[in-house]
């Protein structure tokens, strides 16, 4: 996969679509969503175009394969669900693979990207993004798919509601917050659990069929029988109780290809009376397995209320700089290096975000208990974010977070290297210091025998922890994506063997990672495939998303086994970057 | 459905079973789990006969039907995984259906009673009932189906972990714990929804398949291959992390007939440093409605911490003594009588049962907004457990309840009508005043129209109420039970016309319920059905099993539309006994 003038490269038709019959596909997709809605991919178009690559919906932005693999053939932006309903079943009429996605970010996972290139992108953020309820009484949203975390803080501050409601925002604030519950993404306060906390849905079957889950499937009263079905009025206990009646169906559409959620209720937290952020600093790379163990009883008594983080050094300092403000040097840092860098900018290798909600004295009673846990570490220090004199440091960054106010400070990171692409490798780890340190230095050994440097954060749910390596790299240099390729399949293979799975991953691993979850004989994927098969019989949605293939696919041939794997690190710990 | 000498009752087999087939499958079932794990259903027995229905795990205690309408034609218990897999495929083989249970319970919804009538009960809890883990660190368990809460109650204070580690009950302890869950049931503590504090499945799917759900299908190292796939070490995050990668599948396993859970995590809740029970009396019928308007806040700011419950005075008094020992009447009891007992209890009419958790000073400051909300209803009374006088109030065993100490002793208001039997009819309802004032109209009018007293409670979670209506009726007198089946099929269609559904349900309403969750022509149930119809292509799981039939029986022929429907009540307010 040296280049995109190699076979297979590039594809812009969907698989066994000839020219004409996509071109009669893209007159009908016009005829239902207007023109205006549909961009087609045009061959003659250098994707090396950089107006292209910053705004296209076509593609992977930080892609780690050519830019050219991972690539839709057209985009398709249908204006409501009957328009979505129609696309599919127009999808089903001419056996096109469809690639839905929301507001179209999942940075570091794919973006846009479809697993299957020349597959048509559904884009809904784009005319679907109307905030539908916001529900004061019950503390919920209902929401469309373009509904970013952005426009529904917006929404709740200019309808003066945010004094009631929050809500709960990822790292970064332009995600659609349909799209990341169902990819099971984590925000930071105490709703951080967004598929947890997610309350109905709508969702249009791979056959086109509308289904509402839970409540959503009971009438409310007063509804006009010659109503569309998207238009009825919703159950007034549909974004209040989860199950409904019967089996419990919302997980299986969540990093699935069984569905597109058209419509989504969102619980919001009521104000808490009050809030205070904090860090602690600790000053040692080995802290790390004596500051796991004193979070995980915190946050199991929920002492640690919601979502904290405990981030490596770097991941601060690319928030703060490029890597060339530090070092002039290509190669990954040393602890020595490192060590100046913690102490450049005040800051511990391990920094501790959390915060406190609640009455005044319910926060310092928490805080009290926080701070005489933590400072037993020798060396590590409490703050405020008014004891930082930096005019925005992260602290203050991750104090807007903490009370989800949506930002896009945490972007800065990619800047790290020039041209910062990146990819997140995010296994789970129990809260335990041993197995995180193991994970830490299993995972940091890796990123630097591939030349890069160790950049992650763990974050912390209720029982587990979200591992999540931040790798950047030049996504100009071949060599640099290349590495990064090796680096990814290595991470999954050496952490599977350590009996670490990951939760979320980039198209390009989902086939890998899928294959982890090999419990007797891959039963769990016997189950998903027969499900995805009886609902998908003509395999249109979204084929191999999360290693979950059609029948209508021969799995063996889409399963990616690049070249990557033939790149031998130049051996433990004297890893050089090759253009250096 | 007069009397069992009707067609087509009794029916003892298998439907399409011949007793030749039927016969060779129990030689075969009984070479795969023992002769003494084989209890056949002797149609030459008569089903009346005490010790039988005391002790059987073939039918429905609690029975509305004629008691031998829902019945097994035989009852199996596998003494593993394997065994149940094994079962399973012969059930596939002679297609016959089978009906999993656990511990047996599900007491008001059928018990271990199977919806087919003549299929063949699975018996997990006899002798699947280790507690295969407990561990601290984690705070989880890991269970087979046969687990009560009593067994790992007791287990842990055996042990020395209570001191550690709290479970949370339902009102009856002798349930199994993945019984429970997979049925949606819900405790009192924090960690009172069932569903989401379970973590990690087993299961056998209808084809004898066994799948790990979430992590669990990640291998743990140091497996050894030779080792049959139930037996091998759990991955070491299976009950920490719920979701692993790809569709999230658990759910589809409740309420369901899609599987066999055979082993399941469930989290456990640490010893909260401090506990304290409370109850807050209120004088009026009417005070239902400021007092769900004062719970709606204090809940979503887990200012009431756990799940509280709302009883109304006639549970209270059912549990303490049987109708008779209050009014020698037999038809429902008037306000003023009402009045009267709740007089004679020094009780409410309705009574607020919650409890604090944590350290002294943390309860105190939530008691004191608790009770300053709730105190401002005018003739509320707030009581702690040493405030009661009675030797057991109602108020001690829900101090022990709420803390996660299992017991029987809400069995004893099944006691208020003599032959006591009882259904529960469980609307989801909104936590609104308004809602719950006009939900509880709704039904005790129809409990009184049927000649019942209303008993019920209002089960708070997070932003929904269980209102749970406890229909008691004589089980040996036909006239009763009709007028039970009438007030709840006709409750289930005064709900739906107002929005309201039920969570859970008997079997006999599986149908009618299933039927008023209809949304777009049924969308959610023909997507039950396709999913049903790939993983059980020859039907034999559950058929029917809260409303979802395979294809391979004509659900139209098994949906129960019994003369029940013929009885008109007297006239509204009116209603009397007719056997008085």
């Amino acid at each position: 996969m040296a280049s995109s003038t190699n076979t297979p490269l590039p594809r812009r038709l969907p698989p066994n679509v000839t020219p004409e019959a996509f071109q009669a596909f893209i007159t009908r997709a016009q005829s239902i969503v207007g023109i205006e809605n549909v961009t087609v991919v045009d061959p003659q178009n250098p994707l090396d175009d950089g107006t292209y690559m910053d705004n296209c919906k076509t593609h992977d932005m930080h892609a780690v394969y050519e830019r050219d693999y991972f690539v839709a053939s057209a985009v398709v932006a249908p204006r409501g669900v009957p328009e979505v309903q129609a696309i599919v079943k127009l999808a089903n009429e001419f056996v096109v693979p469809v690639w839905p996605f929301s507001a179209g970010r999942n940075v570091g996972y794919g973006g846009t990207a479809p697993r299957v290139p020349g597959s048509v992108g559904i884009e809904l953020g784009k005319n679907m993004n109307k905030i539908l309820e916001v529900n004061v009484e019950g503390a919920y949203a209902l929401v469309e798919p373009g509904v970013t975390y952005f426009s529904l803080y917006d929404h709740l501050v200019e309808t003066g509601l945010r004094e009631h409601l929050w809500i709960d925002v990822p790292d970064l604030g332009g995600g659609s917050i349909i799209g990341n519950a169902v990819e099971r993404g984590m925000g930071y306060t105490p709703y951080g659990d967004h598929f947890m906390m997610h309350c109905g849905m709508e969702i249009v079957l791979p056959n086109g069929e509308l289904v509402r889950t839970g409540m959503g499937a009971l009438p409310e009263p007063g509804n006009n029988p010659s109503v569309a079905a998207h238009e009825q009025k919703p159950n007034k206990a549909w974004q209040l109780f989860n199950y409904g009646f019967g089996p419990y169906n919302d997980g299986i559409f969540t990093q699935s290809n069984l569905g597109i959620v058209v419509k989504m209720g969102i619980w919001l937290m009521p104000n808490p009376g009050g809030y205070q952020a904090y860090m602690i600093t600790f000053p040692r790379d080995n802290d790390l397995s004596a500051i796991v163990d004193i979070i995980r009883p915190l946050r199991l008594q929920m002492v640690l209320q919601n979502v904290p983080t405990l981030r490596h050094i770097l991941l601060d300092a690319a928030v703060h700089n490029p890597k060339s403000h530090y070092t002039d040097k290509n190669t990954p840092l040393t602890d020595a290096e490192i060590d100046e860098i913690a102490a450049k900018l005040n800051l511990g290798r391990w920094n501790f975000y959390g915060a406190v909600y609640g009455p005044e004295p319910i926060r310092n009673a928490l805080l009290e208990v926080i701070k005489a846990a933590f400072l037993t570490v020798p060396g590590s220090k409490f703050y405020l974010p008014e004891d930082r004199t930096e005019e925005r440091s992260v602290l203050h960054m991750r104090s807007d977070t903490l009370q989800g106010i949506p930002s896009l400070d945490e972007l800065k990171w990619v800047d790290w290297l020039p041209n910062g692409g990146h990819l997140f490798f995010s296994p789970i780890a129990k809260i335990s210091g041993a197995d995180a340190a193991l994970q830490y230095e299993v995972t940091k050994r890796r990123c630097r025998e591939a030349g890069f440097d160790f950049i992650g954060t763990f974050v912390v749910g209720m029982r587990d922890m979200h591992h999540i390596v931040c790798i950047v790299f030049d996504r100009e240099d071949p060599d640099q994506r290349r590495r990064a390729r090796w680096l990814m399949r290595t991470m999954v293979k050496d952490c599977a063997a350590h009996g670490w799975g990951e939760y979320r991953t980039h198209l390009a691993l989902m086939d890998q990672i899928a294959n982890t979850y090999n419990f007797n004989d891959n039963a769990l994927m016997k189950l998903n495939e027969t499900i995805k098969n009886a609902l998908d019989p003509n395999g249109i949605m979204a084929p191999g998303k999360n290693g979950v293939w059609p029948a209508t696919y021969d799995k063996e041939k889409w399963v990616l086994s690049g070249d990557e794997e033939e790149w031998v690190p130049p051996g433990p710990e004297t890893a050089t970057n090759t253009k250096e």
